[in-house]
């Protein structure tokens, strides 16, 4: 019988070192097949090891297959093809050196604000709800009831919508929730038309369902909503209370008129009403779906009004949508945190969620009041400004004879980020470059101290 | 002019009822089209408001577009469409009546174990977590960096796979993660080959995108491969470490037959290892993605080895299905909370999570030890009992002559709840009915009354 003495260390159980010695003799054919193994003794002895421990390995072996028992007679190998590719190259350990520009501030339209974040009672909340058992489980697939019934108060108060709880299904984002919509309406509908210039993520969702896309034009003073006789889809998507990304809203005309549309083809809008909570100039305008429900599917979120990092969105369906969906989505196990879901159901239901939307309707509008009069000083006849009534973010439209790339790259080469519009973009548009401004996470001094990075950038 | 004079009451800001009030009697037609209201200063003599409050009001209904101020002229209505629908029905308000079963013991399957839960050090964690600026963002659509690397550092520590952190692809579950790869897969492939018993969500989400399925068998002893060289498909999705439902394991000569076959083929092999971390008798087996990673796609979760609700998945992807993954989805937002991947990867880096699968490892097997002993001493020779080496759950196959639906609903008839496994069979029937039972949930005492019941309702 061969040697098989080898040196232990101290590194790892002594078990899994004899395990994945003999493991890799077996794996590289320095141990033929039927070629028979030391007993469970003579290796113990020969290692200095208890039986135990070489007993432990033998039975990992042979319950992975590289060696079987034969009773009395002993452990053997059994037969196993070459390994069939090289080793992968190791993990490696060092860090990634990341090319580091110094942006001292950055426009971001991904961010809230952090300062008043209610950090404390959104603890306390969250804590409470880690002793619950539901937090310990799988969950509802089509979201935590006290949640629903949260949302559909608030739709009812809020939005002017009058929903129930079984018509919501809570998602984790905008995108998981149009890819999941998208498998219904795609059983029945092949095209659909989006707004030009429209938000690029969702189109990217219909196309995840090979929806082809038309294109209807809309412009700062709002969409051209007679083009959409001349159109064969019998589906849209809109943002009507705060156009994604000009800002303009519908107005009751144009809202009726789009449910006239929707009635008369038998189709659906879907409404994304994704930061209808912060208008400055008015109250909140009612949803779309306030209007007549029953064409309209309803898509909010919890991204700009509360927290990105929380992945909570929702739509409500009306029927029959809403029992195919069911129907479809049955056996499917919910994508959201139940605890997100939980914690936010409890804030809301204590009125803390409308506590801090009141509170940051108005930090957000100071802020854009405060980045909007910047600009103007600054800038003056160079630019105008587009959208500054609601949302997180402004844009400017800049006459100053250059490029959108020109702009965000002399801004970037000066310690600013911001970014393009050119992203929305399709047929419809625009003459001169169009940049997107977000302040939400900013303080006032990094806004006034960026809009002076701008200046230099760019005048 | 007509009297406009209303009852104004303490319940809202009286800006509010203003606007609501002439919103409705624009809407029920009342006041007509082009039809002037009374001045903001009548009104608001009238009304013994502020001039301000009946400003407040008819800039909110000229903004939504129900009336238009003509300069000096004053405020006229717009025409607009009678409503189209009826009201919906109000928001219900009283609570769901639902049916109550007196359910003492439930042997879900969906738990797991919450009195050995580290709360405090995940409490400490994720509060530190929540001040960090991360947590105000949307996070990397791929999932954050630092737990992809807590994921690449354990993978090759415990799964004997070696993989980089860039390969590594975070989803909120093992269904919505198919649902993105599958976008990709489908280009090339029509259908796929699954297990027969097998994980019905799996195939629910290989339906999704109206995959054609191939069925190959699966025993209680195990996988018959020899089946592969008769189908057509070039994808195959397996449980090789834990097969569900029945719990056995691929052996090596197995998954080298399997790594062969997608290598002649040019196909993949889904390798879905969703609770390896809990095995009883041995270590938890390598990988099948450590034998050979270019052909395998390794999906791994959170949900049974801590916590379900997190909703925490992902997967090591082989290129070319990387690169075409990530240019498929680098516009779509993560569907994962960011606190629970920064929370998670904070509690790897610290050890924690491997202290907390060591501890559940033995608290799991004492419960499955006790599990099967009980059932042994109460049902003898009328069951037998599959999987009892590893998992959160036990079947059971009864052998009374009595079908799956009674087992069940005897039980709950007596206050005990199981649970079916006909689901997971496609053609490979069982003769005798099978009973899912998991006890990761429950106590000692539960696990002890819960099989006191289903002797009561069964024997």
């Amino acid at each position: 019988m061969k040697n098989y003495l080898f040196v232990l260390n101290k590194s790892s159980p002594k078990y899994k070192q004899i395990y994945e010695h003999f493991k890799s003799l077996i794996e590289q054919g320095n141990v033929k097949a039927d070629e028979q193994l030391p007993s469970v003794r003579q290796l113990a002895e020969s290692l200095q090891v208890s039986r135990n421990t070489t007993l432990t390995a033998y039975n990992q072996l042979v319950a992975e297959g590289y060696i079987r028992g034969e009773g009395r007679k002993g452990f053997f190998v059994n037969p196993l093809e070459p390994s069939l590719h090289e080793e992968p190259p190791i993990l490696s350990n060092k860090k990634r050196v990341e090319k580091k520009a110094s942006v001292h501030v950055d426009f971001r339209t991904d961010a809230v604000d952090q300062s008043h974040f209610p950090l404390k009672r959104w603890r306390r909340t969250a804590n409470h709800v880690l002793t619950l058992p539901e937090s310990f489980r799988y969950g509802d697939p089509f979201g935590e009831m006290s949640l629903r019934e949260q949302i559909a108060i608030y739709l009812l108060q809020s939005r002017g919508l009058r929903t129930d709880e079984n018509a919501i299904i809570i998602g984790s984002n905008t995108q998981q929730i149009l890819i999941n919509l998208g498998r219904i309406l795609r059983e029945e509908y092949s095209s659909i038309i989006v707004e030009d210039p429209g938000f690029d993520g969702a189109r990217e969702a219909f196309q995840f369902h090979h929806f082809s896309l038309e294109y209807f034009p809309v412009y700062r003073t709002g969409a051209d909503l007679s083009q959409l006789n001349q159109m064969d889809s019998r589906l849209i998507y809109v943002t009507p209370s705060h156009h994604s990304p000009y800002g303009v809203s519908m107005n009751i005309q144009q809202r009726q008129t789009l449910i006239g549309w929707a009635n008369k083809i038998q189709g659906y809008i879907i409404e994304d009403d994704y930061d209808s909570e912060f208008r400055y100039t008015e109250q909140p305008f009612p949803a779309l779906a306030s209007i007549d429900a029953t064409r309209v599917i309803y898509l909010g979120n919890f991204s700009k009004s509360f927290l990105p990092g929380l992945r909570l969105s929702y739509m409500v369906l009306p029927e029959p949508l809403l029992t195919r969906y069911k129907n479809q989505f049955q056996n499917f196990e919910s994508s959201t945190s139940i605890f997100s879901q939980l914690t936010m159901a409890k804030f809301m239901e204590n009125g803390e969620w409308s506590r801090h939307i009141k509170r940051m309707r108005l930090v957000y509008k100071r802020k854009m009041t405060f980045l909007v009069s910047l600009l103007k000083k600054h800038f003056g006849q160079n630019i105008s400004i587009i959208g500054e009534q609601s949302g997180l973010y402004v844009l400017i439209k800049v006459y100053l004879g250059v490029s959108e790339e020109w702009l965000i790259e002399q801004a970037f080469l000066n310690g600013v980020r911001v970014r393009p519009t050119s992203i929305y973009f399709i047929k419809n548009h625009s003459d001169d470059p169009i940049i997107k401004i977000g302040f939400s996470g900013l303080s006032f001094d990094e806004i006034e101290y960026g809009v002076h990075l701008l200046k230099q950038a760019w005048l």
